[in-house]
């Protein structure tokens, strides 16, 4: 049922926000695994060059985490506990985004999920809050791990701190300078924090003797807190994105927005959003695309949105790589631009990785998805525009997702065609203001596609 | 109907979301003129010492405003365009604060409403919303205003955008130097920004040869804005608390909160809010404040809470006295420090206004409302156990009625008593992180209440 705006009775309203009841927060996550045309590549342990086996993961993940990194099962149910702090945010609402079509004249109509009503401000804790009900169950006392931008820290801070657990975070030493307030937001939620490298680790001590200054990078901050978790019996770690537990823990995004859709009797023609190890942009869209795979929705079209400056989807090899930079987690079949690379930096730091979901690459290998990549300028402007428009200020990672959403709007205007378009919007940017600064200044930067520093990296990815 | 918490089932949860229908935000504001007991003193005209004329505002204010600010009508209906913007985060939900009862032993039940679900995080935008559409109706163009901490002129900024308006801002200089993520935040939703005192108004200017390096005041600040106003015929001028019809139109926190209660069946025993003017604790607690005066509920408590630096309720005198330190400003009846005093330098800038909202002071007179002064080591401990509890972080100007909460759930444990204790939370903290890290670093000082500038500056309120 497509009626026009004006059909719905919706001329006078200039916004419209769909919001389910509470009971309807998803009792199950949705697993993509179950319904996969072929199965996924398994993970590869480096010192066995063998598939990798449950108990390889044993000592830093707990058994359940693991059990759902492997699962071929359809539905996992959410345990009560999780959904109870879930329903401190939500169902998060969906939105109309009724003044943007109507700065852009556009006969599209928008929608978008709002993650940013979280307390730690993104998506994260929704994979947060079951990993670290899962390290409780299991008897674990401490969780440690890497946060780049500090929306991954903030969101397991906090969700280990409601499931009584200590969090200890190893904070990219650059981010851990440029951005005091995302720190304090950590300790607020009483994590202990690392300048990475840092002396708490062999790894960061090294480092440290190599270059004392050396303002580290995530695969370094990831090391650390894989070796403080490996060395420790009461500590585990904890990623934030890439992992399958992970997108399916963010399936309850899709779940919401499929609801709420039918509730208003729409389906999305297309489907947005930011890339940057694929979390939100999978949870966000996983059930519609098994829409697609089973073949009811065969048009529908899903477009992962990533940075110029560290395009993976769009120019990355399709290759088993590290998920880190010194080589200690298992080998991924993902599309990278090698674990040694370092993009530019870029004010979207939750973008900056080399690799992405293996399960997202391989849905994007296999044309079920596409890519398309955008410079940071054109980003910031489409954020811009959002908040003058819908009034939310975002985070420049979500921007990447609008930007796309107002590249197609503006085609159907041009075309005369009434789409429906959904996009995760994943955060908020009210830590992002350094950076808004910057491009208000007109002083934010562009940088081209490094293919150099990409074809030295890529040289550097292990023969499997 | 006062169940325990296990008899209404809820042993297994750890929080509880209320949550209206969309159609039950209130279709018009409660006017708490209508249900005074003895009439409110009225403002006067400092030139002519008569009590104030509607014509005497028309320069900076539209109006339908100035009907607001004098009108004795019981309800006054919102209009269709500033209830659809209200919808972009209205109706905020009212939260059980289950963890926090759990932490403090306490048998008292918590309730907040959530404040902090506005897209510039407060409740001001309840009324910047309706005082922008008023003024875009009436054919105005630009409005401009002061802000010290930068909640107001947010709200402002954001208001004026969705309807079209320009919007010019006078930032405190001392904020306006140390707050710059609140200055990107305004210019992100297009308004103009002046650090304050700034070369656009005579005043400003006249104190600028005075003083080049002068850090400004609100008192500065409001000055500057109403001339800007009063010399521009497109411009009005807008404030964001003190006035009768901004506390008309926050009447929407507390009417929500009402039908919320309703529907679980509660009543608040004792209400708690910070007060600086009194905007958010007066529209959060009127509806209530109605039924005790109208003999319903004689036994319900209302305290505002202030900082122990510029406790006005607390310690000021009921007297007649400028709203601003330039004189510029209608005298106004409230509980005031004089207007000339300038409070020591706590983190709560929300909260250092050397009056407050004639309303509400009438009420604290007439013994119908009590308040309460803390220090703000107390009040930052009291917004670190609420981060911890309830995962929301605080305003520290919210964090003082968190602190009398916090006080009165133990006193009930102390008693064994089964209170229902409301508070409205009225914004978050993300633009608050720097006074947060002071006071993790154990930097934070107490100050004394001013005794000898409060004497001082109370000696220059005009005899009336």
């Amino acid at each position: 049922m497509r009626l026009l705006q004006k059909e719905r009775g919706e001329k006078e309203k200039m916004n419209e926000k769909i919001l389910l009841d509470e009971e309807e927060i998803p009792k199950a996550w949705y697993n993509i695994q179950a319904d996969l045309p072929s199965p996924l590549d398994p993970p590869i342990n480096p010192a066995t060059m063998e598939p990798l086996k449950p108990e390889d993961l044993a000592p830093i993940f707990p058994m359940e985490l693991i059990k759902q990194e492997m699962s071929t099962e359809r539905w996992i149910p959410i345990p009560d506990a999780v959904r109870d702090v879930y329903r401190l945010w939500r169902p998060s609402p969906l939105y109309r985004a009724l003044r943007l079509e109507k700065k852009l004249k556009t006969p599209a109509r928008i929608y978008y999920k709002w993650e940013g009503v979280s307390p730690p401000g993104s998506h994260k804790p929704n994979t947060a809050i079951a990993q670290a009900y899962y390290n409780m169950k299991e008897g674990i006392e401490r969780i440690a791990t890497e946060t780049g931008a500090g929306q991954w820290g903030s969101a397991l801070a906090f969700g280990t701190m409601l499931f009584g657990l200590k969090c200890t975070v190893y904070m990219v030493g650059a981010s851990y300078d440029r951005k005091p307030y995302r720190k304090v937001m950590m300790e607020m939620w009483n994590a202990e924090l690392y300048r990475s490298p840092s002396k708490n680790t062999e790894f960061g001590r090294k480092l440290l003797e190599e270059d004392p200054d050396t303002p580290g990078s995530l695969g370094i901050a990831i090391s650390e807190g894989v070796e403080d978790a490996a060395t420790h019996d009461d500590t585990h770690y904890a990623l934030g994105s890439v992992l399958n537990h992970v997108l399916l823990h963010q399936s309850v995004i899709g779940l919401e927005a499929k609801k709420a859709f039918e509730q208003i009797d729409e389906y999305p023609d297309v489907i947005y959003g930011c890339v940057g190890g694929g979390s939100n942009f999978f949870g966000s869209c996983s059930p519609f695309v098994a829409d697609k795979i089973r073949g009811d929705k065969p048009d529908l079209k899903v477009v992962g949105c990533e940075p110029m400056a560290c395009p993976t989807l769009t120019k990355g090899l399709y290759l088993y790589d590290f998920g880190d930079c010194a080589e200690m987690t298992p080998l991924l079949k993902m599309f990278t631009l090698g674990h040694t690379f370092v993009p530019p930096p870029i004010h979207a730091g939750g973008l900056r990785y080399h690799g992405d979901a293996p399960l997202l690459c391989k849905l994007v290998k296999d044309g079920w998805i596409d890519a398309v990549a955008y410079h940071q300028n054109e980003v910031f402007k489409a954020a811009k525009l959002f908040a003058e428009t819908e009034g939310i200020i975002i985070a420049p990672e979500t921007a990447h997702g609008v930007n796309a959403v107002i590249n197609e709007a503006l085609r159907c205007k041009e075309e005369g065609k009434e789409e429906v378009i959904f996009f995760n919007n994943s955060g908020h940017g009210h830590f992002d203001m350094g950076s808004y600064d910057v491009f208000l200044r007109g002083k934010l930067v562009d940088y081209e596609y490094p293919a150099e520093l990409v074809k030295q990296s890529l040289a550097k990815v292990p023969k499997v």
